[in-house]
């Protein structure tokens, strides 16, 4: 059964006022360096998985995307994201992840943004997308870090004067179910390794071409609590392509 | 000034004993996942970086190498693997990696085991290793795992009961300097992020093909404390290849 915790209306508030969601993508810590890994959009078709409000699939579009597939499990997340998009040239879709039907060669550039650590079968959806991009596609992703996924809680460990210590890894090369803490609520997470991420796409026959762990960018670090994010990486950017293989 | 611990003849003693020193390749505990990433070696020019006792070089030579250069900054080092050498179709040089002349265009395949975290410039090196190599050439590394490099003092941080809890990160996107614990002394590492690892190869214009976080071997799980290695990364292995880009 796949977890929707964006349609449990409490959960959907708190991620509503998060500044990611209010401000959309200049909101959002990791946008100026996964902007750097999106391709040329100028006439391509795009699918989205885990599309959440839509900024992704809108920011296609502004930058000449021809047709974008926009795909979530949550309803609410696609109520909002209809009434926040006016192009034509954007759909929909109303699925999980793992039950889009990926009709073959089809697309030019698949994002998917914070949503696989979501998804149980990372390989067999790894399949799915290179079957359903065409020949020199790309595949821009990003999850949590598995440094920050593997001990399970997500959160610092603490000193005696209440300030982070460090970051607690533990478990690592555990992968499967965690339940982490978010927006006050437990969420079903998957932990992979890193090795797992990469080797998965360069198995399934993708290039690896760029790998990047955002740091906020120096205009943000006067945020509060935001020099702690220099200590320990949270997200994980992978950039791959759909090449013939030299070798 | 490069630090040489390995002169050092306390050290070196320490690490004589090593498994990895007593019983070579087979007492390293990610030569099963490296052995896998490395290249077919028959009638190829080789050039292993940091090559201490010269294990990956006799390795080399006997599955076909045709010339094999092994450098190292530590003479004590060269002196033994020279002692343990038969074949004339080794030559070890007494030589820094940053300082050793690079040879355009002449090796097929460069490695380098666990020795680039001593290296403060990775950069330079990296451009060095990639106008050295021939067309299609392979560069396999071995390093400390960031995560295992950020922190600094490369231990587990322990519970009041004397055992590990968990693994601490801290510092992670301050590159540069840590003062490891190894063996008894203090040694300088260079710690790199993830990112910097991958991405100074593409930027050099290597192709990434693999990357592993080598996990024991389940036949060394029985080890006193080897379980442990499954609770954080400690090395990393990176395939990269010098091929003509295709975008």
């Amino acid at each position: 059964m796949k977890e929707n915790k964006y349609d449990d209306p409490q959960f959907f508030e708190q991620y509503s006022k998060m500044s990611r969601s209010v401000q959309g993508l200049d909101g959002a810590g990791e946008w100026h360096e996964l902007k750097k890994l999106l391709p040329d959009f100028s006439g391509k078709s795009v699918l989205d998985l885990g599309c959440g409000f839509g900024w992704h699939c809108r920011y296609a579009v502004e930058q000449g995307a021809a047709y974008v597939t926009g795909v979530d499990l949550s309803e609410r997340m696609l109520k909002k994201a209809e009434e926040m998009t006016r192009s034509p040239s954007i759909q929909y879709i109303h699925s999980s992840i793992e039950d889009f039907p990926y009709p073959e060669n089809s697309f030019d550039i698949v994002i998917s943004s914070l949503a696989l650590h979501y998804v149980e079968n990372y390989t067999e959806v790894c399949r799915k997308i290179f079957n359903s991009l065409r020949e020199g596609g790309c595949f821009v992703l990003s999850v949590e870090h598995p440094i920050f996924t593997a001990q399970g809680k997500q959160d610092w460990h603490y000193g005696t004067d209440g300030n982070p210590l460090h970051w607690p890894v533990d478990h690592y090369f555990t992968e499967g179910i965690r339940q982490a803490g978010f927006l006050g609520n437990d969420v079903v997470k998957y932990h992979r390794t890193l090795t797992t991420y990469l080797n998965t796409l360069t198995e399934t026959g993708f290039s690896l071409c760029r790998v990047v762990e955002p740091q906020p960018d120096s205009s943000m670090l006067d945020i509060p609590g935001m020099k702690d994010e220099l200590r320990r990486p949270m997200m994980l950017i992978i950039q791959a392509r759909k090449t013939p293989h030299l070798f």
